[in-house]
């Protein structure tokens, strides 16, 4: 079974692909689709649809698990993130879609919701069996499919 | 030249098309689309997003206007309004695309950003020379069309 995570956001989307293999995972894809500050809002969610669509498309997951969108921070760029939330919504038609909180996420993956963002990304290479990983939104989108596949367990 | 207007709710979103015909307003269309609170957010997105297709591809506006999200009322509804106003951003690729306040609706149509809803509806049907309007999320949303409008002159 296969979990597509996205970690939304105007200027740059991530995006991570799991496989989850018996007890195990397998990484399938990462990326982050990245949209210019001077386009129009509807050309930059467009350019963000099509990539996401393609990546749907390729991997075909039955789940797509996207980050909670939080206002409290800053009101505006939270907007846009919603935006781009309800985009990566539409593209779950048909699939099951989840959301999580970072804290929820840190709490499936390291066990508790304050874990720090490195061993965030230490479990997930560890439990990907890959290398190399660095703290960006593809990271963060990983971190949201292996949360997507570990909460069903 | 043509508005759009779209007034973005996740159960109900309301457009209204309106053509700028020499120094005045003929109204083109106006309806309201729901969705059911039980279904699935992606589910519910995708019908949205497929019932404006239809309006954006029958009315082909150069212009479309949405309401301002504000986040203050209510940040989970804010959340899921912020989510359609996305997909109306997304379907007005390759179009103008601008957004307003409510305040922002009441200044231009009755010129002042304080004017009480029935005035606002009193003065959208003088101008498209209809009536019987009531207020609800369609007659919002040709106010935002006829906004558009007039924001241009």
């Amino acid at each position: 079974m296969r979990a597509l995570g996205v970690d939304p956001g105007l200027s740059a989307t991530g995006y991570g692909v799991v496989e989850g293999a018996g007890s195990g995972f397998r990484f399938v894809a990462k990326g982050t689709i990245r949209t210019r500050a001077g386009d129009p809002l509807p050309r930059r969610l467009r350019a963000i649809f099509a990539a996401l669509e393609r990546v749907v498309e390729e991997h075909d997951p039955r789940v797509v698990a996207v980050e909670e969108v939080f206002m409290a921070k800053n009101v505006s760029a939270g907007m846009f993130t919603a935006q781009v939330a309800g985009v990566v919504a539409l593209l779950a038609e048909g699939r099951e879609f989840v959301s999580f909180s970072p804290r929820q996420v840190k709490k499936f993956i390291c066990g508790y919701g304050g874990a720090p963002k490195e061993q965030v990304l230490g479990m997930v290479e560890h439990l990907l069996g890959i290398e190399g990983l660095v703290s960006d939104h593809a990271a963060d989108a990983l971190a949201l499919a292996v949360c997507a596949l570990l909460s069903r367990r």
